[in-house]
């Protein structure tokens, strides 16, 4: 039996225990303590205190989680920032591990932000299960890089196997083809990435080669560079065409790639504020005609950050497949609806996509830090291999040949095991509940006087804003656009308020974003139908690809991925809301 | 007192205890399960078992650590790949969380590659300090997302605190301007990234960015890309210089920054494997006299890769200050050095480069996945910065306004807190035993008959190689190149050999690569002095500016981190490779 009295021996960053009147002796760096963190301890009671920590890591933290909701202390960020101010580093050991531990169970956690509290919809980041602790805990303690076969060994094999999983899931090929790819050499068909931007970097990374390909005596552009591969080709510039919902990493790919940020172009929306495949037909039409610009990709979302929109992926690819051009599918966030036996429809065409994002800390609940992006053909990713003598040589395994980042932690350990706990019928009960939760909250707000329902939830997110009786009513008897940018403005600054006051409150979280109301709007509760006033809703960009400048609301926005968040936990934040804008009238 | 008896109840993923027996039961998913992995139990049972999982996960995977060294089962790549084939995911759950801890213990971790090992001295992943394993689950546990402050907020803060302290080592302000940036919500020290690959993509990305902006009607190269950028300022091209050792995600950034990769430059070494820089400066000279490309960026290398090699950073910024280009140095290994007071001279100058990479999961010794960039001008990465509306506002602290990366775990609060555990002086140690190991391994390589030093080790990595007693007359013997070059080429196949050989044996792991073996060369056992043959090591290159194509021979590489790595270690390294010998010789 191990011994486990009371005081707890305490162990130091020395390996050796103490009795724990010796909490303030100095601590100091020498080398035969120093040798014995690198050892892990052989005797019980050393194991007892190792392991009392982790139940600290465990509970301690857990405490911390059950008792407050949102952002838990009501402290400024500036008085915040006022504790964090040193920026000396100790010669010494300031701290032992115990100490460390307790302050961050103490003063970090409680200035940390509860994003597992159900009360908390409102980003892309909620609750994980709890054995996704230990899953991280196991990566932590293999320590295996897998830009290398010689630092991974089974690990690049398992991320192999992985990733035709999730390809499978996506593409569906039959099993010789996922037999002949799964452990071959020499295809890829995706790889792990740190979140979905590098992700979709990788992917149109991808697409940037394989348009400006080498031929002729030029090099290609990963070689020679962006002027060089525009010259060869004859043409004056390159784009992507992507949703107007697009997340804002495009924008940043099309920077970094040398693209330029501004040839990033979005589409515009339909009426449901999905990309319009025949004005991207058109779009690309007149891009073609013009013969002097080469587009690099097409990108819809499956999933859009800012409205859980799914774009109409079957026509955008019958477009892309008609033009030649490389269709990328961001469903960083949507991917795991294919999970879902009742909702994967919504993702139909994704299978026809050249390339995938995926986050694994999204939908897959995943802890931080997990992308991932997939390819239909197993040799796009050559476009961007590299190789080097002292890893990652030609020929081998080397995971880290085709991807932009270098070294990695094995993060396929951890979605191969939750794939393994929860099944896919189990991940499922989580997409279905995020979306009929996000369905049954639509119909309460639209069921509520003071409140309007903006974008409707497609997959698990909504946006929405509060609408005061008073405004409502001047809202319903404008005549002119003016008029109604002005009350638009009013209730801006309203929302604005609310979501700062409820945040600060520290019950419960929405976020809040811009979206654009367009004249077609059908679900608008005042009909923005009447107002075609150009200076409202024209057209200011320079030329015809330029994005439309449509009149801009402040939304509150909604995001239900947690299981915890259940409709009458919405009614609540709701209530909230109410709340505070009544006693925000009084003030 | 809690329970705790044989046999240990096992608790499902649905958080419900049951006896042993019931391992075999279907497992499936359902509603009310699901949401209990969701909630931490509360009954003391429960909580023990989940505590018996990290105990499993601490202990079980260590003896794995202390049983094998190297790569532990001989088994190959195919053999093992064969285990990991099957590409279809089980609707229902296939495992509980207690199985697959097991199975990983009992099967992933035998057959992953002992990086902890003492004797696994090939690359630059090694052991690390046991609480770093805590500190990993605690960063899961909080699952803070630090784009942005909502979901993260003192994560946040904190992040700047250790940005600035590291910062502060390296550029050594005074305390009026750490007081001044610490906490500053529009400026920015540095950030964290996924590693090395993408913090030196960070720095050449601001460094591309800087050189080409925004002026008279050109909106600057993040918008309107490489080639309008080009056309405007009425260059053909832009190119990055950097040390011939640097290492191979730099000539990725160039690919992937539309610069183009055969546009990132080599500079010729002297005579001590280091960049030279005359070389530099008449490179430089040559380059603006042409007067048709931009130089970006110079880049050096502060612990290369493959020889650990440090560029004279001083002379370098000299160059680069008179030439007003921006320096960076990629310090990913080498940068921690500067935590020893004995040793950190050797990285004189690096407070004077425009930019600096340091690696968190090298020599900070932080698990995977953890790199910093670090900017001497606090309005540097303005030049990268990007907003967005849900999240990433213009003029909040939201961390992902100046990052490559999107999503991004706290990892802040590791190397924090590891900081606090090890003061500056226990990193210190680490450092200095790794320096002074490599060194006394270089003299016993220099004292043995069999073995050649091919770099000396200027920090803590060195290169050698087997000569065999009878190459080693024929190489003394040898009047002609060609000559040289056949013995050079046995000698690769048999240190070839026995690299791999002593990795399958599974109880030691170096690793190998290429090192060019250049006339000069002064530690060269067999003087190539007398050889200028022209075929040899003639200028294989195009222009003036292309590589030199010197001989390069395989050699073994060893990179001494683990402070459990001791000279007796090294030495019977050497003699398993001298047996190794023996046994090929009687094949």
């Amino acid at each position: 039996m191990k011994k486990r009295e009371s005081p707890i021996p305490v162990m130091g960053h020395d390996g050796r225990f103490r009795i724990d009147s010796s909490t303030h002796s100095k601590l100091v760096a020498d080398w035969d303590r120093l040798q014995r963190i690198f050892i892990r301890p052989e005797d019980d009671d050393c194991k007892a205190v190792l392991v009392k920590y982790m139940e600290q890591i465990l509970f301690g933290l857990h405490g911390f989680l059950n008792d407050h909701v949102g952002v838990t202390e009501a402290i400024s960020l500036e008085a915040l920032a006022q504790d964090f101010r040193e920026t000396h580093i100790c010669a010494d050991p300031e701290k032992r591990l115990v100490d460390v531990i307790s302050d961050i169970i103490g003063k970090i956690a409680p200035r940390a932000v509860n994003v597992a509290s159900p009360y908390f919809v409102g980003h892309m980041t909620a609750a994980i299960p709890f054995f996704m602790v230990h899953l991280k805990a196991i990566v932590a303690a293999l320590n295996q890089n897998v830009i290398k076969l010689e630092t991974s060994k089974v690990l690049s094999v398992l991320e192999k196997q992985v990733l035709a999983k999730i390809h499978r899931l996506i593409y569906r090929f039959d099993d010789s083809f996922y037999h002949h790819h799964v452990q071959r050499i020499d295809t890829a068909l995706g790889s792990f990435t740190t979140g979905g931007t590098t992700a979709n970097l990788t992917a149109l990374w991808v697409a940037r080669n394989r348009n400006l390909l080498p031929c002729d005596g030029f090099g290609g552009v990963e070689s020679e560079g962006m002027a060089q591969a525009l010259k060869h080709y004859g043409m004056d510039r390159a784009v992507f065409l992507i949703s107007k919902r697009g997340h804002f990493s495009l924008r940043k790919a099309g920077g970094v790639l040398g693209v330029g940020n501004k040839n990033v172009i979005p589409v515009d929306l339909d009426a449901s504020h999905r990309m319009d495949a025949l004005k991207l037909d058109q779009t690309i039409r007149s891009i073609k005609r013009e013969g002097k610009t080469a587009i690099l990709a097409v990108v819809g979302v499956a999933g859009a950050t800012e409205t859980g929109i799914v774009d109409p992926l079957d026509q955008i690819v019958d477009v892309c497949q008609t033009h030649d051009i490389h269709f990328h599918a961001d469903a960083a966030w949507g991917g795991p609806v294919i999970l879902s036996e009742t909702y994967s429809q919504k993702l139909a065409g994704i299978e026809r996509a050249d390339s995938v994002t995926i986050d694994g800390h999204k939908q897959f609940f995943m802890p931080m830090t997990c992308g991932m992006v997939f390819f239909k053909d197993p040799r796009m990713m050559d476009h961007i291999a590299y190789y080097a003598n002292y890893v990652n040589r030609e020929g081998s395994v080397d995971l880290g040949i085709k991807t932009l980042e270098g070294s990695r932690e094995a993060n396929s350990l951890i979605l191969d095991s939750a794939l393994k706990i929860m099944g896919t019928k189990g991940y499922a009960l989580m997409i279905d509940h995020g979306i009929e939760t996000a369905h049954a909250f639509a119909e309460e707000i639209e069921g509520r006087e003071m409140f309007e329902l903006i974008t409707p939830p497609e997959l698990n997110i909504l946006t929405y804003r509060l609408v005061s009786p008073e405004i409502k009513v001047q809202l319903q008897a404008a005549t002119t656009c003016d008029e109604v940018v002005q009350l638009d403005r009013m209730l801006d600054e309203i929302n604005i308020g609310i979501q700062r006051t409820q945040r600060e409150a520290g019950k419960s979280f929405v976020s809040r974003t811009r979206v654009n109301r367009s004249i077609s709007f059908p679900q608008d509760l005042f009909s923005f139908q009447s107002f075609t006033d150009e200076k409202c809703y024209g057209d200011h960009g320079k030329g015809k690809d330029a994005p439309k400048k449509d009149h801009e609301v402040v939304v509150l926005r909604a995001v239900i991925m947690n299981p915890m968040t259940t409709i009458e936990v919405l009614k609540e934040v709701l209530d909230e809301q109410e709340t505070i804008y009544h006693s925000m009238k009084t003030i």
